[in-house]
């Protein structure tokens, strides 16, 4: 039976790939953080079964107990997971965290949330979800994680956006790594970085102006191209870093 | 009168770097961490000047206070700087802070302190002397950071260590950011990455059983390989990443 994880459920991204997921998969968790922030006496993460094969999941993925015991519950229900992508992503948020335009606006504090959200929580989830990374069928077991063009380091010739492309960079070292690894460890199983373009999110809509008419895509199509990829993966295809259109990109 | 800053200069290759400067420029700054904290009330950076052209500096480079009143010195002092070396490093601590051999071995506290530590130092050094980067001769002006070849993504073949290469990436895509941003507002100034091989210092000790023989360098060794880099460096080379033996390391 395939089981899938889509971790920022809530994100524009994350949300199309929750329903996309709907379509394939007999189990999809959709995992976001808490509304509000869990009292530290309740440290379970908040898991409801829907009738549709929906699984809402309320989790902090940086808090390593809840990750845990979210891996276990998996581990006893159904004993492996086919796919678990990764959505989860901050470019700014309403306060003071803004990409820069010019090195004097870096700043360490966002940095570091940059850093740790865009960067540490795929493998934070990997840490916990490795061992369950086993395919139902013959298509390998997927590990995919939102990354971006703009932390291609090779393809970087605008400059600008430091802690953001600092951290998919960051990221996309995670993910070559973690290839290296599961080749190793599992079977058949392959994780990969996905460009999903520029999508009409949340996440994007403050920079939209700059992107060329056509190339604004819906979180229905990046997400129907992502899954054009993921549906077709070889076990070849470890390691390595796709756009939306199937291409691969430069580190 | 060329004036260099050489930051980490505490450590095994920095030690070098400040050595090897003094028979090149007129004016050496050696930068390190205070050994004591500084109380809060004198945040001013200790400055004292000996009498061959070496400066010695104790500052917390995270501490953009010091960092700040550092730059308004040597500009009030000498207008420019010729060359700055960001030596800062780590890879382990005496306690916990180890690379991981697996994913379980991830922390989200150590890939803080290694993102903050390797990654974020040259862009708060960048922020703060970008306007100083002039050259007093015909070579460029020079930024150049200690970088790793376990840092590169498309070299990623052993695995491994996931918190030290990812801030190295991290701080691979900070240098080709800032070559980006020095092109357009700077004239004549380059920022490069640089491979020092595997060195014979605190750093390496703990890994030296697995290098070649032949392959473990003497810092006086690697910082001179180096500076052949640095001497003869064009302003084309701003952006690349060097090994010791002057070939460039792909991203």
């Amino acid at each position: 039976m395939g089981i899938a994880i889509i971790f920022g459920a809530n994100g524009g991204i994350g949300q199309e790939f929750v329903k996309q997921a709907l379509e394939r998969y007999a189990v999809v968790f959709a995992c976001s953080r808490p509304k509000k922030a869990t009292p530290d006496s309740s440290k379970l993460p908040d898991i409801k079964t829907l009738d549709n094969g929906l699984v809402k999941v309320e989790l902090n993925p940086h808090d390593e107990e809840q990750l845990q015991r979210f891996a276990q519950h998996v581990r006893e229900q159904y004993g492996h997971v086919d796919l678990i992508i990764n959505a989860i992503g901050i470019l700014h948020d309403s306060k003071e965290l803004q990409p820069e335009k010019k090195i004097e606006d870096f700043n360490l504090d966002n940095f570091i949330e940059m850093m740790t959200v865009n960067a540490s929580a795929t493998a934070l989830i990997a840490k916990h979800f490795i061992k369950l990374l086993k395919q139902s069928d013959a298509q390998p077991a997927i590990l995919a994680s939102l990354s971006a063009r703009v932390g291609s380091i090779s393809d970087n010739r605008l400059g600008g956006w430091y802690s953001y492309r600092a951290s998919k960079a960051a990221l996309n070292q995670i993910i070559k790594t973690l290839s290296i690894e599961v080749a190793r460890r599992n079977k058949n199983t392959a994780v990969i970085a996905l460009h999903p373009g520029t999508t009409d999110t949340k996440l994007s809509k403050p920079f939209q102006q700059n992107v060329k008419p056509g190339k604004l895509f819906s979180p229905e199509y990046s997400v129907r191209k992502l899954f054009e990829i993921i549906d077709n993966l070889f076990l070849e295809d470890n390691g390595k870093f796709f756009a939306w259109d199937g291409s691969t990109i430069e580190w």
